[in-house]
């Protein structure tokens, strides 16, 4: 099921509004075929692996890292009865689809057509469908905040000056980010500091730049989608994932609202002091309130700077 | 050699103010015997070593980290002698002594007794001889500075509420730090804020709690030894390891006059936001005199807190 979410991985985010979806089919512990869910959300996982695969489908093993559809659309058959068709001997799912036209349906369709269905509820699955899952069960997208620090969390020098903190392979790392993602959030006073381009500038995915949200009272830019306040990203339509990128302000705002779902640090090996900080302020009113909230899920060296992730834990 | 340094770190800081020396006699890839600098600082390696030995050195090599002393004194004979009797087949030394009195000798000694003798200059004796070697070329003890911090750079609430940022691996292992060196450090609001104790508290090494040092203009408490500025660490006694525990503006004074060697970062995986900052200020003039000064040298997991070490470059 990890390869399967590692699949999925490759739908995010071109598969927006639908949720990127990776599938395996096994036999005898070797790979028959695979499918992803294809940009714009169409075919879905299961229909591009069956469409890409010759082979008979008898005695292996579908593993699929949410629950098959069941309800048809204009645009294709439901996936329950696509695979009750190619007879698998077993459906291995991740997660049950929230979508309440699927929910559970798929499943009851696959054991009604004889087929042994597991439900797992992995954390890979999960993972690999985190916006989609944010977007159904918490009504807004999946929200990463980014902040490229010193040792000592400075985003700037007093003056402002971050050009740079982070170096080359940091930077590459950020736009790859930005690919990932459907849109990227800055606030007003990065926006007119700074006048980020917020592009993906990495050869061959300059195509996958997202879309440009600012965080402003003030009035929209050409090319630049406005919200007044974090809450609002609950409105935005066809955005699964959200790459907020600051400024401290902004990222504070974010997180008094426990609206941040991953944090992406990168930290250069530099002592600033006096600087810009990365965060505004939280109204902790003790620490004992600040732990337990984060935990680390990846660590990395990019040149001289070191990557970290941490997913929320509650 | 990288032997013989780990053999010496049994000696920091207990050999004050005499180096820590680590010596292996090898014969065959195996060992036939080992020494470092006992408490005080005599026996010598050296001697510790061939004491400890039944066999002979014939035909065997031993590897020492600091040139062996070429100085005779009320309380030892001279180690090049003592290794000139032995007769070893080859002595591989790694650092020279900056020693007048050694310096270059010793080495001279043991050549003319006859016995191949190698000056390796590697960074494994350098780095176990920091403490050593800093008050020799640098005329000043080597020192290290503590950061405990938020993710993003805080030490404390805004209140000063500093209770705790860091858990309890993280803290045990700052106690460790402490039995490791000759002298703590803080600064006069941190004394006057905290009280803190500045003792080991591991069981086993409440005997080995370091001298403490209050940077401050004002008068000394019992039992603590007062310095006014930073530069003068130099005319401490005695003292070839130092620890600065902060706060922030004491960091920052040391690090403002290039005063400090190693950076110790413990980084527990919360956010404070406004909290108090770990650094007061720099004196950056541009963000390019920030790079390239700290290289990792150590990352480990303290629980759920990150501990990083980082060796000034230049």
């Amino acid at each position: 099921m990890a390869a399967a979410a590692r699949l999925a991985a490759r739908a995010r985010p071109i598969s927006s509004p639908n949720p990127g979806v990776g599938a395996l089919l096994v036999r005898d512990g070797g790979m028959i075929a695979r499918g992803w869910t294809q940009a714009g959300g169409r075919p879905h996982a299961e229909a591009a692996l069956f469409a890409a695969s010759e082979e008979s489908a008898s005695g292996a093993t579908l593993y699929v890292t949410l629950e098959p559809c069941a309800h048809e659309s204009a645009r294709g058959p439901a996936c329950a009865d696509v695979i009750a068709e190619a007879r698998p001997s077993r459906v291995v799912i991740g997660q049950k689809d929230p979508d309440p036209r699927t929910s559970g349906k798929g499943i009851a369709r696959l054991k009604r057509a004889g087929i042994e269905t597991v439900l797992l509820e992995d954390a890979a699955s999960a993972a690999s469908l985190a916006g989609y899952l944010s977007v159904r069960l918490a009504g807004r997208p999946h929200v990463t905040l980014k902040l490229a620090m010193s040792l000592d969390g400075c985003i700037a020098l007093a003056d402002g000056t971050s050009q740079w903190i982070t170096g080359e392979a940091a930077r590459a790392h950020v736009h790859a980010q930005r690919a990932r993602n459907d849109a990227i959030l800055v606030g007003g006073g990065t926006w007119r500091a700074d006048r980020p381009r917020l592009d993906v500038r990495l050869p061959g995915l300059e195509d996958r730049s997202p879309r440009r949200l600012l965080l402003t009272r003030g009035v929209a830019p050409e090319g630049v989608t406005v919200i007044n306040r974090p809450d609002q990203i609950a409105e935005l339509d066809g955005v699964q994932y959200l790459y907020t990128e600051g400024g401290a302000e902004t990222a504070a705002s974010f997180l008094r609202e426990d609206l941040v779902d991953e944090l992406h640090i990168y930290r250069a090996p530099i002592l600033i002091g006096d600087g810009l900080r990365g965060l505004g302020g939280l109204e902790l009113a003790e620490l004992a309130a600040a732990h337990g909230r984060w935990t680390l899920t990846e660590r990395r060296q990019l040149g001289s700077d070191e990557f970290t992730a941490y997913l929320r834990t509650r």
